[in-house]
């Protein structure tokens, strides 16, 4: 058996995750590097790819589904003008969907990754589930 | 009549675009201003919302099943490592995808966007479409 992925470990719980939301096959948690107050990753539960579009239809949609869900409810707790999408990563190999809760001027070439403490990103949390 | 939006007018042909793909309500079509080779603006053909998470369920799923099969074509056309998906700007009131073929390398800190000449763009966008 193959190695759980990170994201895994956090859908099931063996690793600790600042959830927003979830349904039988999604889940979506607070990254620890944020470009943005409430940033947020959503992933499949199980690892079924690397790479969004390797996804089957069904997979691709169900997965966007979630994610527009979960933007709904970020923009409505966190102070933003939009949320914006973004699947650029490396970084993990477990395809995941990046949305960012953004302010005017936030664009390609001014992106910056946060590192807030612990307490920061729980009262972020406890603002987007409550 | 409210103003056309630049995409509207690229879509009507009333202004030129590298056109990449479409289909009666999509179409897809190189940036002037990528972050990389091949990088391909992907928007429904009518300027139904500035927002891509104000669309309604139909339209959004099928803009993004669109802009999945735009991005298997830069795939098998341009060098590149896989295809990255943004949904960020601010820009234009359009909804638009960016669709990024991306090498090693890419991430959120290191995006600049380039200033390529047209014979640059229409070059990648034979190599594209042939």
């Amino acid at each position: 058996m193959s190695e759980l992925s990170i994201f895994e470990k956090i859908s099931q719980r063996l690793l600790p995750g600042l959830i927003i939301d979830e349904n039988d096959t999604h889940i979506a948690f607070l990254t620890i590097g944020p470009l943005a107050k409430g940033h947020t990753l959503v992933v499949p539960k199980s690892n079924i790819s690397d790479y969004l579009f390797s996804l089957e239809d069904k997979a691709y949609t169900e997965l966007l589904l979630f994610a527009k869900q979960v933007a709904k409810k970020l923009e409505s707790k966190v102070d933003c003008q939009k949320v914006a999408m973004m699947v650029i990563g490396e970084e993990v190999p477990h395809v995941h969907i990046h949305l960012v809760p953004f302010q005017t001027g936030f664009g390609f070439e001014n992106l910056k990754v946060q590192s807030p403490s612990m307490d920061e990103l729980k009262q972020i949390h406890n603002q987007i589930i409550n």
